[in-house]
């Protein structure tokens, strides 16, 4: 990126807005010397049509001649239907030249796929095949295509089919559909240059869908799911001066915008007379550019690239450090003062964007974090069945909160148990990696002045080679710190003075995305024994599971392509990024992420004593789990039946899971100290927090989501005793004629054939 | 089958009705003893529960144990949930005996796996999981497994999911899920015996569907669909004295029936006090033994078997070759006279069943020779590119009424040809196969006494070899027919006294199940140019393509475990038979099947001159077809989109196709020749037609069709000029909350890789 006069370093690391110049109706033809002038005048890309208004003449004039010929005849079906002759010279001047792959080509706006009339979407479509055939010879990479006209007449089904055609004509051909946000309140008006206007009013009798506002977006959703999601076809959007509800704005962030197509009419005035975006459209654009795949920006009718109507004359280009909207005080001066005008800007909509581009506001923390890792899809770690790497556990250590809030809750935790007990409290770390709780509790035990005796539990063997270096060396450690190489579940409990001992507080640290999903309810029921029966404390002390359903297509058609045939069947840990929350609540216009499940620590002794009676089958306790084993991990089986409400209607492709957990509840009534994903309570619970990213379980097929449906979510966390596994699965309900019916329900899915190994 | 005295041999013919022996609740254990005395009795097969009622007393009183415990206790998550403890022989008294195959076995009926009540709910798994591996482990075949409560707070994913979890649990068991045609008005009371009735009310609050008369069988498709429509998972169907609706019959018929249970109230008593069943239950039952897989029939609670109160004595076997509800004079005087008295009939609803079976009406003849074709799925033809073998001719030419009307057609035509041109009628067969359309047009030679010169066009290289001989051997031909070996497409057309002569009736019959799906469009365009331009008659005149949403759940089960990736997206010719048409007509009462499109022959001029044209890709034509190629058979291209409205609501698993054909259409006025598939015409113009099945497009992923929902489908015929395909795509739409929404959409299905070549 060249360095900008005026630029600090700070705003040119802000993300490059590529900004292209778009006219709906070019008055020169787009030639190589147009495309220098629009880069000297600092666009990034242009648009240009395929085919020429001759063309369009040719077509119209044949259209009407079939229709007189029809009308003329006693038989209609003898006339055989338009024929459109192959591209001549004069048809197009689309040429493989030096911009042949930077420029978007527009297929003819005035063709309609979707038309109603069989002969008018016939000529469309060969109107459209010739014009795409031709580009995608000529090299072009990227091709804009006009929406359907979004009337209720309109058949997407055909318009989406010969889009689905065209994509197979090229296999480097990347299709954008030109849809606004919303459909537009009132028609524009016919000017008998377009096909549309030709369509014979007997065929438009039947309508299809209530053009509504969300119209739009269900128009690209059924002609993407005809083309299957095809990684190919995105969308061009439109964005108006008028925004349509939060819930569209939403909605289309979560489909692939490749552009944004920001017509002159968006724009208004400020007092100066320049063309300035209003408060709204800014922030959707902070937000959409945002967009882990950033989307370019065409300005459409803003105006001429500067010099194209004077080819050859070199052009007297703006400064463009100066903000738009004041020009500094040196600068009135100078323009009072100086012979030589500063030229005029020629292009006052693209400096603004460029204004725009340069004082975007900075990108919160675990944006920053997470830049790369946006939607990308890891499968969740396994820690019990295996050993972690170095740089895992350093990686988890560079989080900046949960280790502080550990260190206050094992502080609280201490606070309370003295009290109780007056004497050194006993403190293991189960699980305890390269021993950054290990030092955390020492820490607390030297903030309160409360004695601890400090035990490391670590059943890795390389991790404990680091443990026990750093009780040797680190100074805080102090050779304090006893050092025990063992799976949890295995350990027999501190030894004091030469005699077994019971744990005071027991901290450990296994959670994952889901909260139980990296078993921590397995290993801490195994350890529990070693907890003191009456006052042990566990930190965490309980932990949650919520979740709530989501559009997200772009997971979706990323799954979609690969070819294991188990990846429907597991969830993915992944920094959810571009999605749309499906049910919003209407009171606090959050997500509605509800809870799944609890599991809290320690255990009733009961549940415990159960449990033992199970393992190794016995006959007494009634042995038999229900899914194979013998049934002594059952206690931590779960099955939670959620119900939703859509707030508009959608397509949902899966869960986004989340966890919370409380880490300790002081005992004198003050804030619990937790920790959450939660991104209802995050903020509030432990914001900045950036160790775990959320989780995301997939569904094989969407679902429609009707409006005022209701959504149903079955989940179950499995168990058979040697290993544990989620299912789940989604209903849709909704009221018709009066009665509630279900209208769709989605397989069950298991991830049984990866479940976690306990 | 054994010989039963008094049947004749016809009656003898009839399907065997497997008929069983079931109680509510047996009094007496179930021993090999017991099994010897049912088989006795006339009995095919019994059930039997698996635990005994000590095993149910004694989890009821574990389950109360556990609520007491509850309420007495402070914290009722420390109590473990009820521990189901294994099976003792005291809580069963199933052996692996000789029967062990041959019995029905059933789970309890008294726990209750979709309870709301998370306890209840988990009492019942235990106690399910239990039987089911106890029963699968003593090597039983069958098991039935009471159906969920239909009540609106039952959680019917949670029986499900059970239910599919038992499908794992052993190999080779079959369940069927025993359910009521539709909701009982009333619900039976309690007796306190089951776990039902101890399910906490504050559980019941969630109300999950409406509770309609439909609600049994979606309960049942929600069970199948979490279960993937496995094979082993089947329906025992309760049939009522008072049938539900013919919709609900109908749906039902295309479900997996592996059992009509017929309970001791669906029958009345006649006159004499014998059980019989009503006029429209004996119409039911006559439709499902019609089933391919004919469902078992088991009488229950109808009294017990004979002799079970007395094991070891032998039992007086009642004469059943009487009907039972007329005793013949000669019984009757024989009742007086003798002193040893005919022993009363123990079982006489099973003789009554027995009737039934010895006098079911005789079934149509298209069902006999369809026998073992029902949903059997076969690749349409492709008689174009294949050469057919000489049996398959041979099956054609079996066809009572294809020739028959094809003689007709052509002695309509030559009459009115005949008064026109006053001189022979050229006619010619094309496609004449082994010759049989050839010797019905010289019989309609004969018939009308209007004399032909006769052409035989044939491809296939290995019928014309049949072809010559019989003109030489046949009397009737009588070496008259002039037989030419050669694609019609490149016939240069007769010669008549060495100058080239024209077709006047261009006879042909290259009609597949979907009309044009063999491409006779294609054929007939090519040979068109032998037809004389003014007055030449095409035998077929037209023809027309049908389809109607059905549901055909045994299709989809079928495709579903094929290993074959494409086997989503091509039809198949199959005799439809266990299916249900979705679209009923309100006025007609008959399925709403639409027209998708028509070809005629011979076409105009104009469009066969710009086809040709194009062949060859002439500029001035226009060359450049829509999907490659030249595009001069773009005029055989279709589109249609057709509206249907769901009767009730289904599911659909795709589109039953049919076609029908106007063979000739006098110039008088007379009633059209025609033939047709479509079954709603069928018997009006063509009764007792057997050449053609219908024809199947499947859908990927089935859609649920919710109540007064419309479907609209989109189906392509596509062509690129070297093969023909079809492309189509389900929408189903519903007015919410006022407004017309899509609430599903199906994939755009394409045959493309199995298309058609030409």
């Amino acid at each position: 990126m060249e360095t900008l006069p005026g630029v600090t370093p700070q705003e040119q690391q802000n993300t490059y807005f590529y900004i292209g110049q778009h006219e709906t109706k070019r008055t020169v033809p787009v030639t190589t010397e147009l495309g220098n002038q629009a880069q000297d005048a600092g666009y990034d890309m242009m648009t240009r049509p395929i085919t020429s208004p001759g063309f369009q003449a040719k077509v119209l004039a044949l259209v009407d001649a079939y229709f007189e010929a029809v009308s003329a005849s006693a038989n209609a079906d003898a006339i055989p239907y338009p024929l459109v002759a192959p591209l001549t010279p004069e048809d197009t001047n689309l040429v493989p030249d030096e911009y042949i792959s930077t420029m978007i080509c527009c297929t003819s706006t005035w063709i309609d796929l979707a038309s109603p009339d069989p002969v008018i979407a016939h000529v469309s479509r060969q109107v459209f095949n010739h014009e795409v055939a031709y580009a995608a010879f000529c090299g072009v990479n990227n091709i804009m295509i006009q929406g359907p006209d979004l009337e209720a007449s309109s058949v997407i089904s055909q318009y989406a089919r010969a889009i689905w055609n065209s994509l197979e004509a090229g296999p480097y051909i990347n299709l954008q559909i030109l849809l606004p946000m919303q459909p537009a309140e009132s028609k524009t008006a016919e000017d008998g240059l377009s096909l549309a206007g030709r369509a014979r009013d007997s065929f438009k009798t039947i309508k299809s869908m209530s053009t509504d506002a969300l119209w739009s977006w269900d128009t690209w959703e059924l002609i993407r799911s005809t083309c299957k999601y095809h990684p190919r076809l995105t969308v061009a959007l439109e964005v108006p001066q008028k925004l349509p509800s939060s819930e569209i704005q939403s909605r289309w962030f979560s489909e692939p915008l490749r552009t944004l197509m920001l017509p002159e009419s968006t724009f208004a005035r400020n007092a100066k007379g320049f063309p300035v975006l209003n408060k709204p459209v800014q922030a959707l654009l902070t937000r959409y550019m945002r967009l882990k795949t950033v989307p370019w920006i065409i300005l459409s009718d803003v105006g001429p690239i500067p010099g194209q109507n004077h080819p050859g004359m070199p052009v007297n280009l703006p400064d463009r450090s100066a903000s738009p909207d004041l020009p500094t005080p040196a600068q009135s001066k100078r323009k009072q003062q100086t012979q030589t005008q500063k030229p005029k800007d020629l292009t006052p909509h693209l400096s603004y964007i460029r204004h725009l581009q340069r004082t975007q506001p900075p990108r919160p923390i675990i944006d920053r974090f997470a830049a790369g890792y946006q939607d990308f899809l890891q499968s969740p770690l396994q820690p019990l069945t295996d050993n972690l790497e170095s740089i895992t556990y350093e990686v988890f250590e560079k989080d900046p909160i949960k280790y502080e809030w550990y260190e206050r809750a094992v502080a609280a935790a201490l606070k309370d148990l003295h009290k109780k007990l007056q004497r050194p409290i006993v403190v293991a770390v189960v699980g305890a990696g390269r021993g950054p709780l290990v030092t955390r509790c020492l820490k607390a035990s030297a903030s309160t002045g409360i004695p601890v005796k400090q035990w490391a539990v670590e059943k890795n063997p390389n991790a404990y080679v680091l443990l026990q270096r750093r009780n040797a060396t680190d100074p805080l450690w102090n050779k304090r710190v006893t050092v025990v190489k063992t799976d949890m579940r295995a350990w027999k409990g501190p030894v004091i003075d030469s005699s077994p001992a019971k744990v005071d507080i027991l901290v450990s640290e296994l959670l994952g995305s889901f909260a139980d999903n990296e078993l921590s309810p397995e290993c801490l029921d195994g350890v529990q024994h070693v907890l003191h029966p009456e006052h042990g404390v566990s930190v965490p002390a309980s932990y949650t599971a919520h979740f709530t359903p989501i559009a997200h297509p772009k997971i979706y058609a990323d799954l979609l392509s690969r070819t294991d045939d188990q990846k429907w069947e597991l969830p993915y840990v992944t920094m959810l990024h571009q999605y749309d929350d499906l049910c919003i609540d209407p009171k606090t216009l959050q997500p509605d992420i509800q809870t799944a499940w609890e599991f809290t620590h320690p255990l009733p002794e009961a549940i415990i004593a159960q449990s033992n009676l199970r393992r190794g089958g016995s006959v007494q306790a009634g042995g038999g789990g229900m899914v194979g084993g013998d049934g002594w991990n059952e206690h931590n089986a779960r099955f939670c039946r959620l119900r939703f409400t859509a707030s508009s209607r959608g397509v949902c492709h899966g869960l986004g899971g989340y966890f919370e957990t409380v880490l300790y509840s002081p005992e004198n009534g003050s804030k619990k100290i937790e920790l959450s994903i939660n991104p209802n309570t995050m903020e509030d619970k432990s914001k900045d927090m950036i160790s775990w990213f959320p989780i995301f379980f997939p569904l094989k097929t969407p679902l429609y989501i009707p409006t005022a449906s209701e959504i149903e979510v079955s989940m179950w966390r499995q168990t058979d005793d040697r290993k544990v596994w989620y299912e789940w699965q989604i209903e849709v309900f909704a009221s018709l004629g009066g009665s509630r019916q279900r209208i769709a329900a989605s397989d069950l899915h298991s991830s049984i054939k990866n479940g976690c190994l306990m």
